[in-house]
């Protein structure tokens, strides 16, 4: 039933020019104005802007030195030196200063030299006409076109504008954009308390602020509106008030429920019509087109998803295009760069996904590790390098098959990028951090697959290195055997990271009393697992085998979560009562830890890499004391032999 | 002489570097604070953001429906409906709301329906556990590194630092640059008349608008002083004032003579010490770099050279690297791209050079035309779309050579993007504005070269089409000959753009009694010619030659300018009495004209893009209505033609 409902949803592009139809036909567009100079600085030009005056406006000197008339020195040569009297043949002129009268050239002040009288200039070399002279015009003629409409004044424009006179050009207005967040549980970021934000008591408001930062960096202008409830009277009422204000289009952000935004579709019908309820784009999906009059005044207003990634992406799909089509231009597109997904990319049939992902510059190829979905998670778009997106007809994306993409950050960012692929591990933003401070041009992005995941993705040179910490039951060592195993043909180093400890991850004060892994087995304790693949999954594994305990046996063991900091959390949600995880994560979340013991967590490097500067860099900072001191006051790290290289491996040797 | 100050001279990057190293030493850095969210748009992070709260902050629900025990649901399926009482089995849920205690999962409401009592749920679907929930610390772990140092708050971060609870992130404070515009002649823009501008009585001050932009867009702040007078006790105190006043960075501007900027050295020296005068860059060379202690406070100052295109590189040479510097993050950098030089251009060894191009994007090559290379033409980067960097060791780059630039525009507006090489006329400013407004994803960039320019440069395939007006002397039919003799191998179509009168433009009331060619070679009468190629200068030499007027014989014949309105402007100033041009650029600056008859303008057009989008929508725009009477207002043309196809050549037929 559902699958049906995204066949007959239309899709953006047709959603847009729907929209835009209507509005064409019935809106008022927000038209133009004339701004003074000084606050032109990345407006846009609503006509083309002439010339006002030339520039220069005179012939100008263009060097400090004499103006004269070229044809009076034609005879000076080095053995016929010319005087010229100063005054009459002579003019001493500073650059920009306009030629007298009669003169046609400049001969620069240090080609002249002044005579013992005071009273001429002596010059060893002829003028040629119009020699260091800045013509009248030379640069702009006065009512030549300097600048087309939808041109984006910045500062080389300001610049032209200024020199051709032109101190009020006309610009595009800014369209007014009324805000207008709705829901009745939802408060002012600011004003919630930190309990009742726990608690789920109220849920903060902070799409306004991060919609409002795209509508004025898309040359919009935000009239933050108060928080309306869920009801269509008061709905009505707040689009009304923000149409008679003055708002070019009213954007109505949904509460946290669907049937907030129910209401805003039947505030919207009460004054008008809704066009559009529902894009075939994920997120995005339940985003809502329509028009509304009030007092005679017709203008489009737009309904967007109350969860953050939905929300900002029909806006990026929806209002900024508008913005940009009342300015007559384009909407600011992204870079696009083929990328090759690290991992098949599954899509849902007859829906557009954008699909966040973080990048790798790799060997010249560009790979792509995909981040989380969900609409809720905001972080996959702050983290994020590039956005896939992914076409409607399209049931997914192969692996290793390059695609499109649309770039976030420069490409010298991404170039300056190391990307590990492997365990997650606390320290890995802080090595980022560190990385930019050292060396602005560098960081490390960073994709958590478990350590096994990070292995297969450096055999397959997705990546420039690899967080593992692969314990070998047999041997009792770390990492070798696996990297001997996965890594034929790859010649890498194994750089030791940190020793860490693992354990048991518990509420404060230990209530259900675990002491080892036999207690995962008993009736009232729930554990929460990582992922296969997972150097701690594989400790847990070890550790029940060593032990004869069978896995079918613990609850929650399918349950699993793919960081350190996701099992913390499950715990002290009440969610799980124990998971296996680093004491630092443990720390983080104020909960107790009951010790398993210390682990190695080393990084892989291939030795490709191993004189890259940002693989240098990269070890200066693991083995430098700032980092020892912030890693130490994380809890349960051992840094004492970070950066030390453990062993090479020649990729041969089995 | 010259040649030998500049191998001595400093490159920017070594000047670059000893400032940064004597900032590094003595100067204390602008710092961080704490802002607000809502003031946190556009900032750079100076510590590693970690989230204050999870997010989500509880298990939420997802989906709108019943939150449920999973464990409860087991037994449903379409056979077994289950019913739920509501209250104490099945709660209703809305998005967004926490689970209620006991609950780890959501029905949606789809799959839900109330049986007649009201009172329980019936549903068919089993549920599994976490289903529809939005668990704890999904997106953001409290503690965790959300954001590294050196990051800029865009409304995606916003977004993320909102959700994790960090409401005043720790940003860098913003550089209070003080700017000093400097020299006894120039008046602030506004304050200017128009009389005292074109005397040259006075020179507007703009460079303090077009650098403070630059400066705010790179995250400083601009403290603008007061214009300082040509004086170093002025220049003393000017700087003495900023520095008290907050400064932390001080950039005085120069006036327009190097007088001005010795003044500069003075007064920096008297205050502290010039570290670098004069650096290995053009244009930009007279930039000044050094510290100044006021107070026992030292602060950088910098010296711009007062020509605008030299302000402009010398300012993001030195003092928004400054910028970037003390925020811990690169500058800001350009997308390079491979480009191919149309025509040779020349270096000087021993300077840098950034040459200002236009770029068109012929069969996937982006070949690059020059602009004018001149410190002062301001349009230079106004127009660019790309700048090209000469290395300092290089003495020019070849014609037809890829080399590396730096877009000044997006590589999607340059590939929507038409080049016209050939002959200048005013209508082609018009068709560039019209086609935006048809159509934002297309614009028309044109470069001036004369008609046998551009026809040569279509054979060459650097242009899309070329705009001519070649007059055969022996059939006296427009272009065709021109074509068959120069375009051998191109298949094109010759399309009529317009009729336009070609006279003499001369001053108002024609003082000189103009009639025809024959009075150029009085000896009263100083003419202004076209260059060599152009189509006007032809149609010149085809009428003294019909007329058996030797050229040695006019003043002024071997004086060229490259466009009809520079003609117009050097008659205007007094440099000429007379030039051939059309009668639009003799309307345009209010000068009279003699006509001499009508010519043809057409474009020519290969026609492989006969089908490209672009081209047929340049056809749409010069058919239109609004084209025509835009044309016909400009003076001296005839449009009723424009549009038609007048001859297609295949390319053979000589």
């Amino acid at each position: 039933m559902e699958r049906n409902v995204y066949l007959t949803l239309q899709s953006p592009e047709e959603a847009r020019q729907l929209w835009f139809t209507r509005i064409s036909e019935r809106v008022q567009e927000p038209g133009s104005e004339s701004v003074p100079l000084e606050k032109a600085a990345h407006r846009v030009l609503s006509q083309p802007a002439e010339a006002l005056r030339s520039s220069p406006a005179f012939h100008g000197a263009a060097m400090d030195g004499i103006a004269v008339r070229a044809e009076s020195t034609f005879s000076a040569s080095p053995r016929t030196p010319l005087s010229l009297e100063i005054g009459r043949e002579a003019f001493w002129i500073n650059t920009g200063q306009p030629l007298p009268k009669g003169c046609d050239a400049v001969i620069m002040v240090e080609d002249v030299r002044v005579a013992e009288d005071g009273k001429t200039v002596i010059t060893e070399k002829a003028a040629f006409p119009w020699q260091h002279v800045r013509k009248l015009g030379e640069d702009i003629v006065a009512t030549e076109i300097l600048l087309a409409p939808g041109v984006e004044i910045g500062a080389y424009e300001l610049g032209a504008l200024a020199a051709a006179g032109v101190l009020t050009p006309s610009v595009f207005r800014k369209a007014k954009v009324a805000v207008i967040p709705t829901g009745s549980e939802i408060v002012p970021l600011a004003q919630a308390s930190e309990e009742d934000l726990a608690l789920g008591k109220v849920l903060p408001e902070f799409n306004s602020l991060v919609l409002s930062t795209l509508i004025s960096d898309a040359g919009g202008e935000t009239d933050l509106r108060p928080i309306t409830p869920d009801d269509p009277k008061a709905l009505v009422e707040a689009i009304s008030r923000a149409a008679l204000d003055g708002a070019d289009v009213v954007l109505l952000i949904a509460g946290s429920s669907a049937g907030s935004r129910d209401f805003s579709a039947e505030a919207i019908q009460r004054l008008g019509e809704v066009l559009v309820h529902g894009v075939a784009v994920m997120p995005g999906k339940p985003a809502m087109l329509g028009l509304v009059s009030v007092e005679g005044r017709t203008l489009p207003v737009m309904g967007a998803p109350g969860y953050p990634v939905s929300a900002i992406i029909a806006v990026e799909e929806f209002l900024l295009p508008l913005l940009a089509f009342w300015q007559k231009r384009r909407p600011k597109t992204r870079e696009r760069i083929d990328v090759v997904p690290c991992t098949p990319l599954p899509s849902r049939p007859g829906m557009e996904e954008r699909i966040r992902v973080r990048l790798g510059m790799v060997d010249e190829t560009c790979f792509a590790v995909p981040l989380p979905r969900g609409a809720g998670t905001v972080t996959s778009l702050s983290r994020a390098d590039a956005i896939i997106p992914v076409a409607r007809d399209c049931e997914g994306l192969d692996a290793n098959v390059p695609v499109r993409a649309e770039l976030l950050r420069s490409r010298s960012q991404i170039a300056g990028s190391l990307l590990i692929i492997g365990s997650h591990d606390n320290t890995l933003e802080l090595i980022d951090s560190l990385l930019r401070q050292v060396e602005p041009r560098f960081s490390l992005t960073s994709a958590h697959v478990g350590s096994l995941g990070g292995l297969l993705a450096l055999k397959r040179g997705q990546c420039h290195l690899a967080g593992s910490h692969l314990l070998d039951e047999a041997s009792g060592v770390y990492n070798r055997a696996a990297i001997r195993e996965h890594l034929k043909g790859v010649p890498v180093m194994l750089v030791h990271l940190a020793q860490r400890e693992q354990g048991f991850v518990v509420m404060p004060g230990n209530p259900k009393g675990i002491k080892d892994v036999s207690d995962l087995v008993r009736d009232d304790v729930t554990f929460i697992n990582r992922q296969r693949g997972s150097g701690t999954r594989v400790l847990l594994d070890y550790e029940l085998q060593r032990k004869g305990i069978a896995f079918g046996k613990i609850r929650g063991y399918r349950d699993e979560e793919y960081t350190h900091m996701n099992v913390a959390a499950a715990v002290l949600s009440g969610r799980a009562d124990t998971g296996l995880g680093v004491r630092a994560a443990a720390c983080a979340l104020h909960l107790d830890f009951v010790p398993l013991g210390p682990e190695e967590y080393d990084l892989v490097i291939p030795l490709r890499f191993a004189e890259d500067e940002r693989i240098q860099t990269l070890l200066e900072v693991i083995r430098s004391q700032v980092f020892r001191d912030k890693v130490t006051a994380m809890g349960g790290y051992d840094v004492s032999a970070s950066g030390e290289i453990l062993w090479t491996y020649d990729g041969k040797e089995a």
